[in-house]
């Protein structure tokens, strides 16, 4: 079997999920891993694998056939997509959800003009869950969706919280709310706001001595983050973190409800991930193999899960396909 | 905007669930509606729509884009899908599974001889399920997935309890197994057969003066149908079942459990339909939308759910999925 070449820029969590995932799919080779650090401190899985400076891309033009972008959305990506992009396919999760379009059209015209492929914003939100919304809403044009998120941890209140006075560990978990998914599947959902949605919860290890009445109110009423939910504060001892809320557990649904003629029907999707950047990791390498397979048809340009057959994300044929899952 | 023409081959349930559908996505228009019985004896909802002899299909060659078949795939099917594949593009939901191979050969050879598209298998087992089981298996390939029905009406199990003997009326519900589906929500739904995942609820009028308990005997101990499964049975009177049990309720659930090295993930796509022929009308509608585009594109040979993007069932440009979804 010719395997496909890959190579993973950026050795964080998600570059260590997608180095993991290659080694469960057989028509991958990873040929290197990338780094801004320098490559030989990397402590890396894959014996085979080269490690090289991100400086040195260029040196694996033709020796690569699809690189797997796992930098940041917020600085990383929009860097790193358009000066990959010139030399290489790629994929990668951009999830800056405002930003997409703008990120789309750069990635396209860049990728057109190298001949090249681009998969962007492919993990699950966006990405699978995407999927799902578009697909809910063309199967039930009448009807409205919406999409909750966790349980899981939420990376940018918890940050939040561990900076209040007197905290030294914690983190929130986003939690949907039974009621609003009720609704949902009856197609009320539409309009529903995140905070009617979801409710907060966080598990604080505060400092010695710290005022934790003064911490529960600070938490309760941050602007944006925590003011207008319901917040719920548990303190706990550091050995009760370590051991239960160090986790990458995430998840979430997409439901969508609505009627053809007078009969009502709700459509669903959800996932319930226990490790969040290696399963995103998981979903990065499929979309690569869809990456490599439209260069090989000639095609050129950016896509997203949207553009992309399911048929390309599997490594069986049309026919096994076919003949097993259809 | 232009429409797309459609027409419908057949009449009954899912044909006037497919006319339904076309009402509520004004990018389409429906033209004609074909049928076998004397076509002014038809009632239909849209006036504009003329009624036709299947014969008479011929004379709608470059007058319809897209044509959506409607008939059974024990007999009709068979026949019609060959003859229209060969005039016009198509859709249909050929759901023999074990005959989905075959099919797809005969009409991927017809519409490409003939330069035109068809969809195959367009409903939502085969359809929606198979796409997720798909792709599931394609985000966890170490993982393992499995399918369960309902709860819902079975077609083939209620007429074989209104042949037992005393029976006036009859309706069998499939019910999935709360059991069952934990176990693979955990990944260890591999290799359970339908009758570990289901269980199989009657619900009969037994005619005047009628044996219950040979009825009973007799349903429980029916070889194929149900001597395998635990088998519950209710009988009750007519206006009970005229009241509550002449729905088309279906649906089911699709769940894959898998690993990522370590960490355990659970993927889950689920249908709760209270019209299963107006749901799969619905989805019939959106694959002709695609079948339509494949065509403008000039693609040309049969395809099925796997094989089409998700962006070519909605009537939103790129940009407005991208915008509003992703």
């Amino acid at each position: 079997m010719k395997q496909i070449k890959a190579a993973i820029v950026g050795y964080g969590n998600l570059g260590r999920g997608v180095e993991k995932a290659i080694q469960l799919n057989p028509d991958f080779s990873l040929e290197a891993i990338l780094t801004r650090r320098p490559p030989d401190d990397l402590e890396i899985l894959t014996p085979s694998a080269r490690k090289l400076h991100v400086e040195d891309a260029t040196s694996l033009v033709g020796k690569v056939d699809v690189m797997l972008l796992c930098g940041g959305s917020a600085t990383d990506l929009p860097q790193q997509g358009p000066a990959f992009a010139a030399m290489f396919n790629t994929v990668d999760s951009y999830d800056t959800h405002a930003k997409i379009p703008d990120y789309y059209q750069t990635m396209d015209g860049i990728s057109q003009g190298a001949g090249l492929v681009s998969v962007i914003s492919a993990g699950w939100d966006p990405g699978l869950f995407s999927l799902n919304r578009a697909l809910f809403q063309a199967m039930l044009p009448s009807g409205s969706g919406s999409t909750f998120w966790g349980k899981g941890v939420s990376q940018g209140h918890s940050d939040a919280v561990r900076r209040v006075e007197g905290v030294e560990a914690a983190v929130q978990y986003t939690i949907p709310l039974a009621a609003a998914m009720e609704k949902a599947r009856k197609g009320e959902g539409d309009g529903l706001s995140t905070r009617e949605k979801h409710i907060r919860e966080c598990f604080v290890v505060a400092k010695e001595g710290a005022d934790k009445a003064a911490i529960e109110e600070s938490i309760k009423t941050m602007p944006d983050y925590f003011a207008d939910y319901d917040t719920i504060v548990h303190f706990i001892s550091k050995d009760e973190y370590n051991a239960n809320h160090t986790g990458m557990a995430h998840g979430g649904f997409v439901i969508h409800g609505g009627k053809t003629n007078g009969s009502r029907h709700t459509m669903e999707f959800s996932l319930d991930l226990h490790h969040n950047a290696e399963f995103t990791a998981s979903v990065r390498v499929a979309y690569a193999r869809a990456a490599y397979r439209f260069h090989q048809e000639g095609r050129t340009g950016a896509f997203t899960v949207l553009d992309i057959p399911i048929a390309y994300l599997s490594p069986k044929t049309g026919d096994e396909l076919r003949a097993e899952l259809l």
